[in-house]
């Protein structure tokens, strides 16, 4: 409701309508991310929300809008009392009607792209926003700390996955924010690698990149274990651990994210491993897993108070593994690490 | 790779390119749903798949196309020997300039959409893909086997969702179809509803619905546990028993969809429960939970030998609770029910 009205706080005056109908956004507006659309008229506040038919009570007793209308291709069952229905077959025929209907009598401009608008507006988030975040970080955290004092050797990557889904949902998690990577081995070497049947061997690096939700709201953060803490990978994790260090003291508001990247980015090229960092040093994290500002190279975000993004610099070699070490930070002025747990366990 | 070859055949002839980039058209091609697109040449079935540069020797080691291209917007860090690299500013542009650099010289027609075409491939399924299927449903299934056998009154929701989660790890899942629903007491009364802090309580009606993957391929299923089995969701509870029922007997091959949904819903109105069965009877299941065909009476589906779909009627009564009883059948003549736990546990 407070993201609602922000909304039309940001767009009123310029536009008469405001219409969402992509599910990050509509989580973020209303937090309900299986809406259809929503339609929020900008000179009153007045907000109507789209659901499907089975989605109607749950819509009503969740969401604080004005107005939840259901849409259906027919309207078999006969309505209920009080169910508002539109039947129509699809939801963009649904919004169409009565945003054309509305701005057709205005003879206004229909269909202006605010995305970008919209994905600022979420990027910089409130106080309370970074609260769930933080939230969701600490159930996350809680599952590295009780990992950490596991053995891992013998277990199944999976055995690892199944353990890191019951913790979340048993320390509160309201879901998972993505999921969750237990790359042992060799398969540390893919970065979006997921689990699999490889049991965890001594001597083995194993990335685990997970993360849980509060509300609508996504953490995500990366450890990995070094059960016997040697080989080629030893001087790759300093290498990851120093970058980390490295990008976190870059970042502050007013610097350009692709600045971050490179701070990250040149420490892993002193210890000769750049070839091996093979993806942006990190992103933003919100309503959505992965959305602006992205610290790469060729970003042109700059950060700004209120980002909440993750520094994660990675060595991944084929055949041999991977490193990768993850936290998220909170731009205010400098930037506040928000995690609590060691880099390396 | 199978169905890359189905794909080339049923394309093949009638244009020159084929070009996929959604996510489960991509799961369902070469089994990479995040790969970023596919170019196949239908004159040759040579076939190019794009991905992230983070994914490249994981799309390297886990498909068979015949090339794989990383798309980045900066050659940094430098590619490696053999790497294959378009620098672009977004896949969409990566896949123009090869697409059209060819289709230019040769003069031909860009962009006929074939969206529904392969919806239609993919709803027919192969028998190895129901292999697939039914190995992801024994998952499932061995998980209700487990809650059947467990007292549920005085759990949370959210700790049934942890074991449902760890076991279909354990039992060999390679993911989730979707996130669990466990739904008790009047939170029943939402479909869509996920799980939360509330505790079972004895005489409470739990909706459980849940699915394991199994490759990239779904399945999805619903019981409704009643540790005291009665109140006004009883007779609910029989309705639905009987609608699964009368829709499995009418489900075969050459029946509309409508039809199956009419069999449910007769069946439910029967009861006196018509109003509050406020979705569909059902839908088909793949490489998506929720793809064609679609059982609902505005439906112009009709059921073809290789369909997956679900059957699974529900009542919904707000400030009670809600029943649904969710089956997977497959079409081959008749509807061979894939399921072999009881409806009613």
């Amino acid at each position: 409701m407070r993201n609602l009205k922000k909304l039309v706080g940001a767009f009123s005056g310029r536009y008469d309508y405001l219409v969402l109908t992509k599910g990050p956004n509509l989580a973020y507006a209303v937090g309900m991310p299986d809406a259809l659309g929503l339609v929020v008229d900008l000179r009153s506040g007045y907000s109507i929300l789209y659901v499907s038919r089975l989605d109607y009570s749950r819509a009503k007793a969740t969401t604080a809008v004005d107005k939840v209308v259901a849409v259906a291709s027919a309207e078999i069952p006969p309505r209920r009392p009080g169910e508002e229905l539109v039947v129509a077959p699809s939801i963009l025929e649904a919004l169409k009607s009565v945003v054309r209907e509305r701005v057709a009598s205005d003879n206004k401009e229909v269909g202006v792209d605010v995305s970008g608008e919209v994905a600022e507006l979420r990027a910089a988030k409130e106080e309370w926003e970074v609260e769930l975040i933080k939230a969701a970080l600490r159930v996350t955290e809680s599952v590295y700390v009780k990992l950490g004092q596991m053995r891992l050797v013998g277990m199944r990557e999976r055995d690892v996955a199944g353990l890191v889904y019951r913790w979340f949902m048993e320390e509160g998690a309201d879901g998972v924010a993505f999921d969750p990577i237990v790359a042992s081995g060799p398969n540390g070497a893919y970065p979006h690698y997921r689990f699999g049947d490889r049991r965890i061997e001594y001597g083995d690096y194993v990335v685990v990149d997970i993360g849980a939700k509060k509300g609508v709201y996504c953490s995500d953060m990366t450890r990995t274990f070094a059960p016997g803490r040697f080989g080629v990978l030893k001087d790759a994790m300093y290498a990851v651990y120093e970058a980390v260090k490295a990008a976190e003291k870059a970042a502050r508001e007013g610097v350009a994210a692709a600045e971050v990247d490179k701070a990250a980015r040149d420490v892993i090229a002193e210890y000769g491993f750049a070839q091996y960092f093979i993806h942006s040093t990190g992103h933003g994290v919100g309503v959505e897993v992965h959305e602006p500002p992205r610290l790469f190279v060729t970003s042109k975000d700059v950060l700004k108070k209120g980002h909440v993004v993750t520094i994660e610099p990675g060595v991944y070699i084929e055949g041999v593994g991977g490193v990768r070490i993850e936290d998220m930070v909170y731009i205010d002025g400098g930037a506040a690490v928000l995690n609590r747990v060691p880099h390396i366990l």
